[in-house]
């Protein structure tokens, strides 16, 4: 099972790799996500168009997707990018932001969940809504809910579609389907800083590049994010000085700051 | 009139009640209008494409439509949120950024401003502009001018369109055509910052999403920035700092802080 | 030839008439690029509408084209503003993102290379694609390359384009095809912040609306990035810090500071 020593030798092989990582994100975080990755060693790029998306993704070492501010042409270039991961076996994550808030959402993100990702990564509502479980109109693209209810939901997406599920929430569960790990670290201001949850995603498609086990790269890209944004909180007088720690804190983490801060829950 | 008792329980509502804010805003300052929104305790979404704009406009409790950066497929897009807004009683509040910089700017801010807007948001010349006092070639988007015509320009504009207006500057007004209160707060490094301007109008549209009386509304967004950005200022060495330190002190922003601050010249 | 006494008088004269500087830049970037405008002096505006781009670049000092994120309707707005500028006069430098790593964004740089920039500025693979020394694939959108070749590609393409070239890395350097300068500031952590390169770009183009000088301008917009970055990265924890004391340093970067930091290698 997933344990520290794991975790740190995925960010030991993402400085040694620098895997390039393909990123077609939305506005609003592309930058912090940019910096995240670098941050963590690993060399982001942000590339939507159409005349050069595939091109450019058969590059890449991992492969990214996040719906957050759609439009059909970027509908366009997810699907075309998602193809060619498929055909050349890259690993790609998908992050379904924002789905069941609109019809709109919730169809682009079900048709990318079908196309083979090696992740989703979302909150309860929207891993619920791409579940089935329901039709929920999240109150505003972050939600909460029982966890017994994400992790029912968080398994049976897995076992739909092929991908580890990521469900993120005051703790953070990875499902293959049948296994689970639970992840107890991170911090509630966390949830004050805009698009964590998609910087999360695409820690976890830095980690799917250098590490096969799918399940241990999913929970190893969580526990970055989470690790460095507890050590980052415990500096912060608000949302806006734990940005910046939380550059910070991913640049320095290291093999002992994981063994003494992972908090695995099995 | 509006005081500081107002300021203070329009903030405990927005915390309250965590209102959805939905954003159609420019590129430059999505992610720090987001994060300013969860900084005051509102939930931020920003969602442009036309295939959903209308279904989500119609879940928010308030709408931001910004022009920054424009294209066609986003002023139809604000166009049709503007307009669910109106019909479901979401009131919305429009910053016309740059305008009388490009006739396409002018243009398609004039044509907003008719839609009935709860309220306008600009700097002097942007509101100048929109109310016909002259066609000027700001200076970048950013422009001072004297208050008196400024002031003549916010009445005229609000008798005009219903809207109230709030011009900011080194003394921000709000009037809605026949009342008017000028607020004091704020510091100058803040002109050094991109998008602060943006900023106060998303906070108004917070605002506006919790209190009914939108002179009181608009002062209140705007106050919670000017008096945000003088404390951060206080403790800044340059723009950068400031930034950090503006999104703390927007999240610590309480009662007695506003009480004590607050400077209402009416 | 360039010393610090005319990079402080570039400086200076930003200062003094706050140049309105055009951008048409990718999004990663587009908010720090602002805030580096701002914090140099310049007055940013980021337009990109088919509609009214070519009115806008007509108003400002300079004019920045930065192909980070593309599209087909941006490269026509580039095309579009760059025609303005050439007839108006209004230098303008261009920033060829990722030049080889697809053939869509090595066509898109060739063609803008051939309208005439005062100035290119690239790392050393994005260069050398424009140069035609090779048709790199690059690891991402950075890459590092021997500084002989790089030099060599510099020269070439400054001698076929008839633009200024600055091609940064460990040393910057900047040449007109004959006359060649070395600037050794900056510091390695520069490297884990997204878009600095871009910032760069664009403190050139703020140089360049206030410099006729076009070898000297290039190299002060090069030499006040360097300098602010390498003051910063002292301060600096990581990444997330070095950002905030970046944009502090812009914005007190003095006469006194650069003629005791600055280091020239003719």
């Amino acid at each position: 099972m997933f344990n520290a020593a794991q975790c740190a030798s995925t960010l030991e092989a993402i400085r040694a790799r620098t895997p390039l990582v393909h990123n077609i994100t939305n506005y609003v975080v592309m930058n912090n996500t940019a910096n995240a990755l670098l941050a963590i060693g690993a060399s982001p790029a942000m590339v939507h168009a159409n005349e050069e998306v595939e091109e450019f993704a058969a590059l890449a070492s991992a492969l990214v997707i996040n719906i957050g501010t759609l439009s059909p042409a970027w509908v366009k270039a997810m699907d075309a990018a998602a193809c060619v991961a498929n055909v050349k076996g890259i690993p790609w994550v998908m992050d379904p932001v924002g789905a069941g808030a609109t019809h709109f959402r919730t169809e682009v993100a079900t048709a990318l969940a079908r196309l083979r990702p090696a992740c989703i990564r979302g909150n309860a509502s929207e891993i619920m809504v791409l579940a089935g479980s329901t039709a929920l109109k999240p109150h505003g693209v972050d939600s909460a809910h029982g966890s017994d209810a994400a992790i029912a939901a968080a398994r049976r997406l897995a076992a739909a579609t092929g991908a580890v599920v990521g469900v993120t929430g005051v703790v953070d569960y990875v499902t293959d389907g049948s296994q689970l790990i639970g992840l107890r670290n991170g911090h509630p201001l966390m949830a004050r800083v805009t698009g964590l949850g998609c910087t999360a995603t695409a820690l976890v498609g830095a980690a799917l590049a250098v590490e096969k086990d799918r399940l241990a790269a999913t929970a190893a890209g969580l526990s970055f994010l989470a690790i460095a944004g507890e050590i980052a909180a415990e500096k912060s007088s608000g949302p806006g000085s734990l940005q910046v720690h939380l550059l910070d804190a991913l640049h320095q983490l290291d093999a002992a700051t994981i063994v003494s801060r992972l908090k695995v829950v099995s």
